[in-house]
């Protein structure tokens, strides 16, 4: 089959022909990829970033946002069948520790990620295990979706715990309107009866952002904080939502919430820097998020079938993936960049 | 192998030589049986009660409360090792359907029930899978345990129900001071902060409770409820955990309970029939409990390790499968029956 | 001032002039009404069925959902103003017993019932306290949502619980399409990602119920449940949301619900009579549910602000109680009858 | 009456005869004091640091953890009765806005608190208001439990969090064995079944924290935080419980944590300054912690009426208030001071 490999860091990305993959465990599950997301990882990843944390032998296949058809499966899978659209959960967890018996996925203690250290989607087929393989909605296309299912799960998988910890009448403000932010805006105006209030310093964005389901959008000008504190008569929002995590965004989202508030930290970059004292004399928390869990897939996918989540994509024959990684490199690609096997 | 098998309902349980179970697949595992409970369940069996619901096909190896040390392992086995001392969740889950993705392993859509669909553990040797094995600190005896996987376990579930939904002053009765009770008791004791109040018509069931740790023990003479009252300023009580379920105690446990209360059943026989007016003008809550969950059998072994859960025993050789059978009958059991291989 | 009063159990209510209720106390309200609900509770007060319970002192004046503006405060008030648009929560509280301090109103040891056991909002003004006074959005009619305190709260309170305890993907089915049920439905639309399923014997009170928010109706015709079954793969619906609890209904319910599913009370009438064995062998929970708490209150008029809750009235003046009390009797009111001073 | 009271910044304290409080509101309630802490904070009211912030007008009675019996009450105070053994919240809470409502006294819009902003308990009687008055137990000494009202208030409510998200087999690590992390180690102790591991620099104290129910006493010599990593098979901890706040403890208690662990922080003085890239990678929690509310404070006196909490105290006589605020000074207080009119 046709894959797409790192043959080393910092060359280019190279298309070869591999041998199919095969089941040979009873849990196996072989996908023909219908879409795999091209993204910015994929631009750290050939520049050597992951190297050494991933340990993978070149070359390898990358991909790690996939979505297709099942093509072939074991013994003992049970929960899809040959011929089902799936979405496939980033990780490949072992079912068996602590974390994976309270389905809390992303903790598990010897899960694989294929794409990162382990071969991944930019190819015609990609061998995974049932316990990665989402059955979608018959009408989602893989190419659709396929990009929910790392950037668009960590976003859901976030804005369900705000969902969770608020009421109708309190604020969530979501810092950043790019991807992750539509995201997190629609599931939120999905689940929720929180009122959303969008920060970006793009004007655009933030319009955008309002369109999806923001109920207030405020372009980060300076005055931002300010402007926050009068939605709220002056207490700050029950929630921060920070989908950015740098330049700046984690000391004035503290300064938007409110006593007793939970900032929920998605965005990465910057360090949390607060006192202790204002962390107690307030009583607020701060919340990590990391990618969802399997059923948080299976949630967001419920979603996207009803129409609640939707994501712009360009699509790219996997051929052309030098002018997709290209593309994105050079900003130019809007929403998500597909590649299509 | 020894085995002790079911050769037709209604006939005595039969001593067999079978092949030893082998390594198939690769999360296989095979357990060295160290004790294996004897459990009224297993009376029922032989009655022909489960015949039709279990559907299993005769001659098979019955027991279902097991525990042991680990004799072999398939290639993928990652939680636990040769020699491991473990006990067995009553269930072998698929790990697959969403209830399994959530940790709630009890409502598992392909789940084998060993002992009861399955062979079981009256026996030298066991096979089961990696999802079922829980690796138990050194310190513990298979034989001093095995009985907390099936009964110990229901009754750890629904007391961790109560402990997180009471608080420091709340109480909580305890209806039935038999084992489950004492498993009850002291959980309670051990993880929450409720004021435990028991109640059983067996005045040294009662006392021994006590003993156990509940912190007022009633004998229930007709004078019960009123007395229930009278400790909580005659508004009853937060919780009531009943392990009976029969002969009139939903009726009583329903006149103990508190407005706002929660009412958790464990123990089975008569209905639940309570004016939906009186549900609703109390506001109070019907909690059904079933076995709990592998992560629920850690932590209740967890608590075994630290001694703060014990349970009296009698012994048996494997081969006097049948006096153990014929003293439970006959009620001559003190605590519960256990074989050794 | 003009107000509404019983006068004897079993006579016409009669229309009598009545001195203004003056500030007393420090957290004194006094609210000139702008809108007050008739209720059929309304209609068995006067048949004498709340007279032992309620020891109220006759003459008094009924009417217990009210709303309408701040005319007059105590010196200690400080959650409204003279001249703010109020709803009151149906209890006045103590604000001092363990549930108060929980923000469990509901279960208030010390509360009084305006319109029930004191002077109620069929007047020209009501005296209460400022524990019970709402402020709401100034765009809000009194009027319009005067009867959203009672039987709107109580709707909301559950659909709350239900949204709490739900997930996308998930199924309530909401039986009964009445008032109740349209405002649950409306907030389960608003406020979760639960796919909301009416059940009623009513066709035409279906197709409403689906205009304002279900997605699916099914009509009570003797093959409903099958249909909830087929519409949940056989498996149930996770939530049902009862607010009709008589002839039949909860059975019916619980033969919808699946494992481990809860079933929300709300409406009564019959018993809840289910086998112990069912309870636990599917680990289903029954929820009580009573009126909401004042925060509920708020949030529920932050729904009603929004405009994603909404509620059809007929008004007529204070003057014409007996033609609302007649057509209420009569089945002549589309939605509620409020009345306006 | 007596009164110990601030009569300017940087002078000492002096004692007053000014009248005795009365009566003027349907909800105050005077209270006879039986003991008062002498704490750090009335050290730096005398320093001037609260000047600003609290805006007292001088003189004025400090004094901010008080305990005594009811003296007299208001017409409306239907909680506790002339004679009541009481503590003493340390807030005067309105009851009137929503964070009242939810029963989160603490973020009360609109509070007092005696003996910083308001007069204190440094005195042979104190005005407060129902709603700060806690009924006790007849067999507690206010003398004895009057500093649980403040600093043990707050290790209560935050190990009461702790106890809530953990699970036997779960670790939480205590840093600082003094007052707080004494008050804590017995509440983990006493509700929850987590194995407690405690950290201080002082081995004495970290002695003294084994023999009140610390599980593990680790002293901080510069390897603790490997000593931790071994105790919990390299991962961390499910909770660290922070005291200290200040002089690295932070960093250390990060270091501590396992993936998706929380750290609960109470001490303060350093700021929290963590890389957002490890909050979200590991997905870890900070949860901030002030004082409890009322009915933490029930709960906190449940378990000191039950033996379970206990502290050690020196007592003074109320004129000999300038040697108690020396000797706190000096360090030569054992446990707390308290003042006894």
């Amino acid at each position: 089959m046709k894959a797409v490999q790192v043959v080393g860091y910092h060359d280019k990305l190279q298309l070869n022909e591999i041998p199919d993959p095969q089941i040979t465990g009873p849990l196996d599950v072989i996908v023909k990829i219908g879409g795999a997301g091209v993204c910015r990882t994929d631009l750290h990843i050939l520049e050597g970033q992951w190297a050494e944390k991933s340990g993978v032998a070149l070359p390898y296949t990358i991909g790690h946002e996939n979505a297709g058809w099942v093509h072939a499966v074991g013994d003992a899978v049970t929960n899809v069948a040959v011929g089902d659209t799936v979405i496939l959960h980033p990780l490949i967890t072992c079912g068996l520790c602590r974390a994976c018996r309270d389905g809390d996925d992303v903790h598990c203690e010897n899960s694989d990620f294929p794409g990162i250290d382990t071969d991944g989607g930019y190819a015609e087929y990609l061998k995974t295990t049932a316990r990665s393989v989402v059955a979608i909605d018959e009408s989602l296309q893989p190419a659709d979706v396929a990009a929910l299912a790392d950037a668009g799960l960590t976003a859901y998988h976030a804005a369900a715990k705000v969902a969770r910890m608020t009421r109708p009448g309190d604020t969530c403000v979501v810092i950043g309107a790019g991807g992750l932010g539509h995201i997190g805006i629609q599931v939120l105006e999905a689940i929720s009866g929180v009122t959303i209030v969008v920060v970006d310093r793009n004007p655009e964005a933030v319009e955008l952002a309002v369109e999806v389901g923001a109920h207030h959008g405020i372009v980060a000008d300076g005055t931002h904080v300010d402007r926050v504190l009068e939605l709220t008569d002056g207490k700050g929002a029950e929630a921060v939502l920070d989908f950015v995590g740098e330049g700046g965004a984690t000391a004035e989202g503290i300064a938007m919430l409110r006593r007793a508030g939970n900032y929920f930290v998605v965005g990465y970059g910057e360090n949390i820097d607060v006192p202790t004292i204002d962390v107690i004399s307030t009583e607020i928390n701060f919340i990590g998020n990391l990618v969802g869990s399997y059923n948080d897939l299976t949630e967001l996918m419920t979603l996207a079938a009803q129409g609640k989540v939707t994501l712009h994509t360009t699509k790219y024959p996997l051929d052309d993936f030098q002018q997709a990684i290209d593309d994105l490199d050079a900003g130019r690609v809007r929403g998500r960049a597909i590649l299509i096997p």
